[in-house]
């Protein structure tokens, strides 16, 4: 009796390979479900970041597990979907392979997804001395920094005039209000606590933006309220200001004035993930990938491009905001048009509905902007944000868990895991060896 | 009209420095809440690590944060203790000053509590290849390197045969066989749901223990059950083995045996923090410093050493085991002493109190032996040992993630935090610089 083969041979099932495990490419995976394709979902990490949150576990408020989901976990009932973590470095077109540092994969369709990284405009020093917060890694850092600051003026005070305990949050959009607004409150309620004898008062945040005002995206009123807000909790706002180099203990602003900071949090921008231009792909400003409105990549059939990564246009032909709604609609929007392609059918052009905006300032202090001109603030405007983004959060554990470390710190004005916890590089297939030996 | 000092003038007040904020510090510290003293509590860390859970960390049971709790919120409230994030690195004992990394503290009590380290004893290619336990860093470590090691083998198959998902866990002490029967339970219970396609249940652990029995401490039937649940779970148990040289991919026993298993977490014992030599205080064997049936050391007054770095005699002379139990009662009752002497009372031989051992050895099973011949095993013994630890957990909030993480991998069967998140060196003091550069 002949042996079966232990799996089917191989069919004219078509290949899909998403790169990036962030809002797009997770949308996109979870949009094949069930269809007829083979999906090969490829991140560097083994876990997708929920970005909008990065600030909190950059101020102590949250776990860095909270925000982060193991990818293999979301997909444990998803058949026809395989998980790869690697670093794309490039494709073989005529092959129609994505190239891995250790390997390849064939594709029918490929969903360019790998997001975005931080964009210092060539300022001087920034890459070198500036903490960014687009990863999780980043916000990890970034809480080791600012918690270092504090101790090692606990151990010599006389650091304070040398700016240890000043913090520039470069870049008045959502993510640079939110951080800053964040730290004072951390400042304020908690370390003033953890600290018996340190002068905690003396510590300044300044949120420092280029640009005459705050938030660009809301309308002037959310703007002045934010940034009322703001400075009455006690963050320094200089609007029209701009960095021209960054040092470890010095930032120097255009027009010479110099300011001693220890620490300087880049939230001014981001650029396309460097993968866009290694895989061969048109980009265009902030070298994001050049799609149509069908969110194909031109001249590359079967590949899209989608999330922060991409530059779709909107309704006017402007490319549409680097946010994750955005990156969530065009990855379900990308994985319709597969299934569709499938069936021969045709694909659809891809609409953005934008569903508003929203910025949480601290405490019981956000904007949020809703479509029909609905605008919330204050009280309101923070249990919408919270709820927002508790439904939007990966994973039934970690809304749990971050709706209990919010109702902690909400209740108690404390704030739990302000650890400073490095532990070392280890990157994925190395065997166990020297970093395992660093005490 | 004069202005009056800020602080009252320098009076007589006694100080104490406590190096090291573990079990046994931590007791010491908390002991001298409300006494007539300054304590300095002294810590290369802003965190006390609940060590006894250290493994469900590096397994993904746990969070990190839900096993350290930031030492100055423990003392928010004790007004004569100072936190000082710092190295010991000697004492000058002319003038009674413990030296630091970055500055030096005067006193009058030091107690030295720094705990203890890995011991490799010797064993070849240990130190280099060999993933510790002891503290929250290796805990992360070996967490993201054995994810690590599926995702690598998901890849690559043909690793297996290499021995990349063979985990050998040397030391069959209650640290071993926590870490095997959790690592079983993680690969059959949530990784193999995770990988859709990897051979998951070729992956194999192995507890080698030297001696010829596992839990040395318990009983015979406790570390007969406690074997033979582990063999029923599918760790492979070999004790009278002794591991001869650790390489990356290889282990040699004693015999010449080679085994091939990319994964060596090493359980096998500590030694005293390598600081008691610094400081220039007796050592005996492993290590750890000599001190009296006070806890004194020798012809250093005022001098106490306490926890894993010191070696207490019981009341035959032999030295107390290094376990939380008696570094925290050490600690409480150095505490005790430095009243006593400040009132010029007499102070009193210490007695260790032994209240019982527990080990887990995965789901609703464990061994634990009580006073009075009380020996419990699987699920009471198990429940035993989930309250005590939570009783015992530093913070509320710990008390709280910890439980509801627990009642969450009990119920769905899962694991939360199976992060590979490695965050970079960044020491305390270092100004933002090159690591937070590298992405």
């Amino acid at each position: 009796m002949p042996l079966l083969p232990a799996r089917p041979a191989v069919t004219d099932t078509r290949r899909v390979v998403i790169v990036g495990a962030g809002f797009a490419g997770m949308a996109a995976a979870k949009g094949l479900d069930g269809a007829p394709v083979e999906v090969t979902l490829v991140d560097r990490n083994n876990f997708s970041t929920f970005q909008p949150l990065l600030y909190q576990v950059a101020t102590s408020g949250l776990n860095a597990a909270d925000v982060a989901h193991p990818v293999r976990g979301v997909f444990q009932d998803q058949a026809n979907l395989a998980f790869r973590q690697a670093t794309a470095t490039g494709v073989d077109w005529d092959r129609r392979r994505l190239l891995l540092e250790d390997g390849a994969l064939d594709f029918d369709h490929l969903v360019v997804a790998a997001g975005a990284c931080t964009n210092f405009f060539g300022v001087e020093g920034a890459e070198a001395h500036a903490l960014p917060l687009y990863g999780l890694r980043d916000a990890v850092r970034l809480r080791n920094h600012v918690l270092g600051r504090f101790e090692a003026t606990d151990a010599s005070p006389a650091l304070i005039d040398d700016g240890a305990l000043t913090f520039v949050v470069v870049g008045g959009g959502p993510t640079g209000v939110e951080v800053a607004g964040a730290l004072v409150e951390l400042f304020d309620r908690v370390l003033r606590k953890d600290f018996h004898t340190l002068a905690v008062s003396r510590a300044r945040v300044l949120l420092l933006e280029m640009r005459d005002e705050l938030l660009p995206p809301f309308s002037p009123p959310s703007r002045r309220h934010a940034r009322a807000i703001l400075e009455a909790r006690g963050v320094e706002v200089r609007t029209a200001t701009t960095v021209e180099r960054v040092g470890a203990t010095r930032v120097r602003l255009a027009g010479g004035e110099e300011l001693r900071a220890h620490t300087l949090v880049w939230a001014a921008g981001v650029r396309a993930n460097p993968v866009a231009a290694a895989l061969g792909l048109p980009t265009g400003r902030g070298g994001r990938i050049v799609v149509d409105d069908h969110l194909r990549v031109r001249d590359r059939p079967g590949v899209f491009a989608v999330g922060d990564v991409a530059a779709a246009p909107d309704r006017h032909g402007e490319p549409l905001p680097q946010l994750a709604p955005v990156a969530m609609q065009a990855g379900r929007h990308v994985a319709t048009q597969i299934r569709a392609d499938h069936d021969a059918g045709a694909t659809r052009p891809f609409r953005y509905v934008d569903k508003g905006t929203m910025a949480t300032i601290g405490r019981r202090a956000a904007v949020a902007e809703l479509p029909l001109g609905i605008r919330l603030s204050g009280t309101p405007a923070w249990f919408a944000w919270l709820g927002l983004h508790l439904v939007f959060l990966v994973g039934a554990r970690n809304r749990f868990s971050v709706l209990v470390n919010w109702a902690w710190n909400y209740l108690t004005w404390d704030r739990g895991p302000r650890l400073i916890l490095d532990t070392g590089p280890q990157a994925p297939g190395e065997p166990p060896g020297e970093p395992v030996t660093r005490r």
